[in-house]
């Protein structure tokens, strides 16, 4: 490929360094731009009410004629989640997998983008001219099927990224990990690789998908009623087992749960999914059906609020009662923050006289990560033998320990590179090296609002959720200057009025007390009021509570 | 001992089951009540603005004079930090061995309740009459040194409460845990047993604590500069190693974190840390001294915002800078909910240039856990023999897999009791059943309040953390039946105003329309001009955003 003067490889991430979530990352040579997964993530605890968090995309709206296209690596919601809120802004050509593009197009559908979307479905063998980059693809194993790893081959050099991988020597659907195209794409030549960090603080080997499979049937037969699998809706590879032991054991399935109902249909219509005519069954035939015949295949696995395993586990959900006896599969582990809902779910569980497995996959046997860990990570750096190494897809100390285990295999120190979102790596003639920063953070989703919610909104519902807030109305004469009505004490989340009235009663005086005396001393703005107000009751309600609401003084005049 | 007729033992708890925190536990027989310990509880996250939880303890009030004594297991929080409150409400004796009485004399005194607490020191030998009941100990392994099981010899027959429990097979200070004493408990016949259920999920035996005392040797000679030790400050064993190994390999140890500093004060005073002279320094020295011949005992290992090592990490310790190269060591596992806060703390110790031994302690080898596994509470139960058995200490998982485990080396189902806190199981002549229920629950504390903070204040909270308020402040005039002046709106947390603007105009427009139809239709009842102005403005905000900020109309009249 012809390179021109002064133009320059530069590879940066929007998304997903330095977090676990919302991916999106961006290669551009010259006036062309690659940009790869357009991800979501779940809020963190102190994103008080926020429903979701995806990338700032200002660089790319920036540059918006350059956006060649965003290639998917496979369909979970922290590579494609992002998207609808994306193409809103930026129509541009997707690139994803056959089931990838399927999960897509429902989402896409939902928020009604989905004719003027322009998609392409792609196989592990395409190849994509896009500007002066080639893009080309290689299969790997995740925890979903159709996944693939992208290398862009630039003016430059050649730059890899793996997606989300493990190295499953033994998968459920017989796609193995295209191990021959990897020690090519090592063979001819890799620049840059960015790869996969979720396990870099696993030692050893990820185990086989297959191995859940085993212990699955062996779960079913023995089990002398129902059995009520949660697990992750896109996991299909599990869903596949669990229908491969339902069968093995005689029992019919029973899908609930909004998502996993609809990855089973997308699924099942393209074709990854093997379901035996007969097979599945409506919740509502469970029971009317023997125990012992009986799947129950949920989402529910983190003990999310609102899930199906958790309203079973309630005794709410509409349609399916759990009964003693019955066996319950949490085959997930919990994403770090779940454990105490998964907790109090298995508790619930249990007092409802089911017989529950779960816990860590190594105990319970009914969970593999989709991610490799350690010596996997090692093996993809010897297959890809990069030059310049970027540890993606992970918290900091996830990107250093595999920036360690690059080092290991021999990848000198200055080659690697652990960098912030936003921050971009320059390689020109061969030498790479940091260079500046693009605008880049996140993006928040509340309700309908995207970007609404900044960080006074965040505080103040911090310093609400803590001790609540105080309302003091109050009316002042002028003329008579002094308080002609009022105050009225309105107390939200800090003490309840009817159990606290001494304390509010002389928050009362002292209100009145403040205002009397600046308005003998002539002291009248409202705004040196209301501080004086502020100040005065938050000292006295700190002494006799040691808390801190809010204040909220409003003045009135006649 | 004499039993009268229609005297009967009751056992229940007022906190510790179905959780892990606020243990206490009563153990009645006729007029005599013992209660075994007095703890606090951590929040859970829903439980809003609230610093701390204790039980319930209505219960003892109403029978304060039966209540013979307190006693305490040992110096955890979960077993003690609920004193304070407890005493200040039922001044009764208190009965702990000499390291454990050392740490609540701290508490009490910070609570001005020294002076008025009957205090009694006890040993793994004392026999306390205590009404009918007779106390007697066995001594424990757990991590924290001093600690006790108590057998209560009642009328009806011996009560046994293991206390936190492991079994260390070489344990640090050469107390065994005294197997001799519980065989002979289990040989003169237990009738109810109730044991620890924190590990019940965890497979096998627990590690020894020397285990860690030989992998820090090995760090803290391989460490070229500074080691930064973060463990909890009340593992007074884990405490003492860290000293051995700094002495080992020619280290000075200094100490920070005020409880850190607390404990080893305390615990040295008392003789249960032996320090070489010359071993402590004070935080100040580190700087002068080589940086290969310093330990830092720290605590936050849970990355608790406040503790010294976050604030290391985040480079705001006022005396302890961590610098590229130094070894930090978090000797601990997170509790359940802490996992993020650790995460990025280990994140920042990274970003610092530290080298960070973290994780589980199976793979970091500096940690292991201060509960016994399901061997070792299965050894428990083979050395009680009890007929009667309690799990106790535990979420219900927890219980209920204890039991499972009861039930595995013959206790029999029917005499298994997994209790509710004020459940109660009454035994009379043999015979065990559960009775009926007593007060029992959460008294949370909220700065100063104790149980002021109700479930309303706690709903207002959740509700101001999710959407924020809106307060919206309208003068009407009666006499020409319209609104004379507003409506202000004044949002806090809910969306910025200056970013607003056409929303909150139009949010302003639907107030005076609601308002001026109402007054045309003559209704004039505030609470139903505040109804109607709610009702319509909710709904306007949920179509516009999906959101539902707490409204607050104010009306004032003129």
């Amino acid at each position: 490929m012809s390179k021109k003067i002064n133009e320059k490889l530069v590879i940066f991430a929007l998304g997903g360094v330095g977090e676990i979530g919302k991916n999106m990352y961006v290669v551009q040579y010259g006036n062309d731009i690659v940009v790869v997964d357009s991800g979501l993530k779940f809020p963190e605890e102190e994103m008080l009410g926020i429903d979701i968090v995806i990338p700032d995309i200002t660089y790319l709206l920036d540059n918006r004629d350059k956006v060649r296209a965003i290639l998917i690596t496979h369909g979970h919601e922290d590579h494609i989640g992002g998207l609808p809120y994306v193409l809103r802004q930026l129509n541009v050509p997707i690139y994803a997998t056959r089931l990838t593009m399927g999960l897509i197009e429902s989402k896409l559908k939902e928020a009604n983008l989905l004719g003027d979307t322009k998609r392409h479905i792609i196989t592990a063998e395409s190849e994509l001219p896009l500007g002066v980059i080639k893009a080309t693809f290689f299969k790997t194993n995740h925890s979903i099927p159709d996944c693939v790893g992208v290398c862009l081959e630039t003016p430059e050099g050649n730059v890899v990224h793996t997606g989300d991988f493990k190295f499953d020597q033994t998968p459920v659907n017989g796609h193995f990990a295209d191990l021959h195209r990897m020690a090519e794409i090592g063979t001819k030549g890799v620049l840059m690789l960015l790869s996969d960090s979720t396990n870099a603080e696993r030692p050893g080997f990820t185990g086989s998908e297959r191995s859940v499979g085993i212990e699955l049937e062996s779960i079913f037969s023995k089990a002398k009623q129902r059995v009520v699998v949660a697990t992750f809706a896109s996991n299909i590879h599990r869903v596949q087992q669990v229908i491969d032991a339902a069968e093995a054991t005689n029992r019919k399935v029973t899908v609930i749960g909004r998502s996993m109902v609809n990855v089973v249909s997308i699924a099942s219509e393209l074709g990854y999914l093997r379901i035996p005519e007969g097979m599945l069954i409506e919740p509502e035939e469970v029971n009317r059906m023997a125990s012992d015949r009986v799947v129950i295949l949920s989402t529910g696995s983190q003990g999310e609020p609102m899930s199906a395993l958790t309203r079973m586990a309630r005794a709410t959900h509409r349609k399916v009662d759990i009964m003693p006896g019955d066996t319950v599969i949490i085959a997930a582990t919990p994403i770090p923050g779940n454990e105490k809902y998964v907790g109090r779910t298995v508790d619930e569980l249990f007092r409802l006289g089911a017989h529950v497995i779960y816990g860590p996959g190594s105990v319970s046997g009914v969970h593999v990560s989709g991610h490799g860990s350690q010596e996997e990570l090692k093996l993809m750096l010897n297959l890809m033998k990069p030059k310049y190494f970027m540890p993606i897809h992970g918290e900091y100390r996830m990107l250093k320990l595999h920036s360690n285990l690059a080092e290991d295999v021999g990848v000198l120190k200055e080659d690697i590179f652990i960098v912030d979102n936003g921050e971009t790596v320059e390689i020109v003639n061969g030498i790479a090296r940091k260079a500046g920063r693009v605008q880049a953070g996140n993006v928040l989703i509340d309700g309908l609002g995207v970007g609404d919610v900044g960080n006074i909104v965040l505080r103040d519902r911090k310093l609400l959720s803590q001790d609540g807030i105080l309302v003091v109305v109050v009316t002042l004469s002028k003329q008579e200057g002094k308080v002609l009505s009022g105050p009225d004490i309105i107390s939200r989340g800090f003490v309840y009025v009817r159990e606290s009235e001494g304390l509010l009663d002389e928050a009362n005086r002292i209100v009145t007390t403040t205002l009397n005396k600046l308005m003998s001393e002539n002291v009248n703005e409202w705004a040196s009021l209301k501080t004086h107000v502020k100040d005065a009751l938050g000292r006295f309600l700190y002494e006799q509570t040691k808390r801190r609401p809010m204040i909220l003084p409003i003045i009135m005049e006649v």
